[in-house]
């Protein structure tokens, strides 16, 4: 591998990530520079953390641009913070990349501290190292003691209801890969994926209100089995009530958007189950953070997931996201 | 990419990193299972967290056992907690492989749980996708406040110290890469890059007497310039003083032995400072830890480090493990 045009490593994290030397962000008692970060946690609350990984030709194509591939990295994992209801504060990035180039580096940071800034994460740690393109972030936060969100609470009665559109990721990464012609509302919904909105104010305010919560990383189709198998229930979902955004709705076929909608992945919206007497609450947090929110079903006490369209039964597609298995939006490059 | 005699990537996470989801580790509220995990931190304490990335062909060479890379990731992780003083607690893992296969996963796992559960950590989160072979490990744990060890802390006078032997992760590269002729000291050698002892225990033990600390992971050359410069002093260190180990003194010639101490990388062993006054009481925590601990040199206010050979001026060789630079361990398959 030639080396003379290459940045050191240690230059490379210097010129890009300085600010983080020098940041003083909230809790932030020692950040970069040392052997690891030193935090302050608020009284009262327990530690949230989560960690997610993007890999190049798998979580996003070859050549996506490095702005949104920082944003994303970042956005995915705000996006787990937002369904425990926690506080994001810090972060720490393990970047794996080909080649040290600034021009790919310069606008990586750049989205990642967009999106830092805007929810108030401080970058306290990071680790680059040689090798095909794979960027991993964990992200720490907080959330009061014995509030958090979990993917347990759902009980027979509660809505089941999700934030935003479905499936715009799924047909935005067709477009980004060229398997669906441009136009405007095809630009729309190639940057739904490439810059996801992570629901943090939103999860923030459903604590107290929603019985349970996750993200929708794998789709719907898989991600209410998962979040219905934690709490010992099952669930009937109508596939005619899912939300579908307008650009969505101008796009491939009836059947092909559903697929989308329940299949696709990566919308990072939240999927949550609130008790039918505290929907209107969950309206108003929902409504005072900018959210749409949409009831698509009921959680029962027979486990399993029923699907409907108008009122019929309705054979659920190949479920969830697998990385391994089959996942419905692989990338492959 | 064939799929049908893979394993689903969430059958795998439950398979071989089952253990997991039950575990009731010390201050695991919320363990694996959910959208993020909620941890609760010792009242007093300031949470440290570090990552750190290994990455196949870069850090470790392809056909490495899957038992020591998996003890490895998490080691290079708690080396860093050692250096903070700071105790380990949780950790989560991002783990990319091309294939999920169980005769690699299995004793992957069990060599990650081995080290965890002699340092009492809990994994709390992870991540697996398919992709080039990666781990990244994010360790978390905390440190009474005010009490941990940094970098920045070394004075005029102070000694500098280093425990154990250097050189030996270096030499044993070498030798699992087939560039030394086997024998009983290749293969102590060799351990020792595969499986690093972080001075956990001993890094805790050092608080309150050390004046700074950071761990040698790209040789003493490079990460002796990141100490003074964080502590904005310089060095005077006698080469002739570093520790070797009785295997390493069986290999090569003493100018490779100094290289390989110098400059080789991935030892692991902390680099400390501290008053000449509180060297007993940090040889007494070393003894109680089980710990060697070599003075080899001086801070000095004049920046910069100087090194010597028997009392003569040493010219220091190409200093510090760069990913990207030139390190002179890097592993090419």
């Amino acid at each position: 591998m030639p080396r003379s045009p290459m940045l050191g490593e240690f230059d490379l994290i210097e010129r890009f990530f300085a600010r983080s030397r020098t940041a003083a962000g909230a809790g932030v008692i020692l950040g970069v520079g040392d052997d690891a970060a030193l935090l302050d946690l608020p009284a009262g609350t327990h530690l949230a953390a989560a960690v997610d990984t993007l890999v190049c030709g798998r979580h996003f194509p070859g050549d996506m641009p490095a702005h949104a591939i920082g944003y994303r990295a970042l956005a995915v994992n705000l996006s787990d913070l937002a369904a425990m209801g926690a506080t994001p504060a810090w972060a720490t990035l393990a970047l794996t990349l080909p080649h040290a180039e600034e021009a790919w580096l310069e606008p990586f940071a750049r989205g990642f501290y967009e999106l830092a800034d805007t929810c108030g994460v401080t970058l306290v740690g990071g680790d680059t190292t040689a090798g095909p393109l794979t960027v991993s972030v964990q992200i720490l936060g907080y959330v009061a003691r014995g509030t958090a969100l979990r993917r347990s609470g759902a009980r027979p009665g509660d809505c089941v209801v999700v934030t935003g559109t479905l499936g715009d990721a799924a047909a935005g990464l067709a477009v980004a890969q060229g398997r669906l012609p441009p136009s405007a509302a095809a630009q729309v919904l190639r940057r739904r994926f490439e810059y996801p909105e992570p629901r943090v104010a939103f999860g923030q305010a459903a604590r107290g209100i929603a019985s349970a919560a996750m993200d929708l990383s794998d789709g719907l189709g898989g991600d209410l089995a998962k979040l219905t198998a934690a709490s010992m229930v099952g669930a009937q979902v109508a596939v005619d009530r899912l939300p579908l955004s307008a650009a969505l709705r101008t796009l491939g076929d009836e059947a092909q958007r559903r697929r989308w909608a329940l299949c696709g992945g990566d919308d990072y919206e939240l999927l949550l189950t609130v008790p039918p007497q505290q929907l209107d609450r969950l309206r108003d947090a929902a409504h005072a953070t900018g959210t749409t929110l949409t009831v698509v079903g009921e959680i029962r006490a027979q486990p399993g997931v029923l699907w409907t369209l108008n009122g019929a039964p309705y054979a659920e597609p190949a479920g969830g996201y697998d990385h391994f298995g089959g996942p419905s939006t692989e990338v492959t490059v």
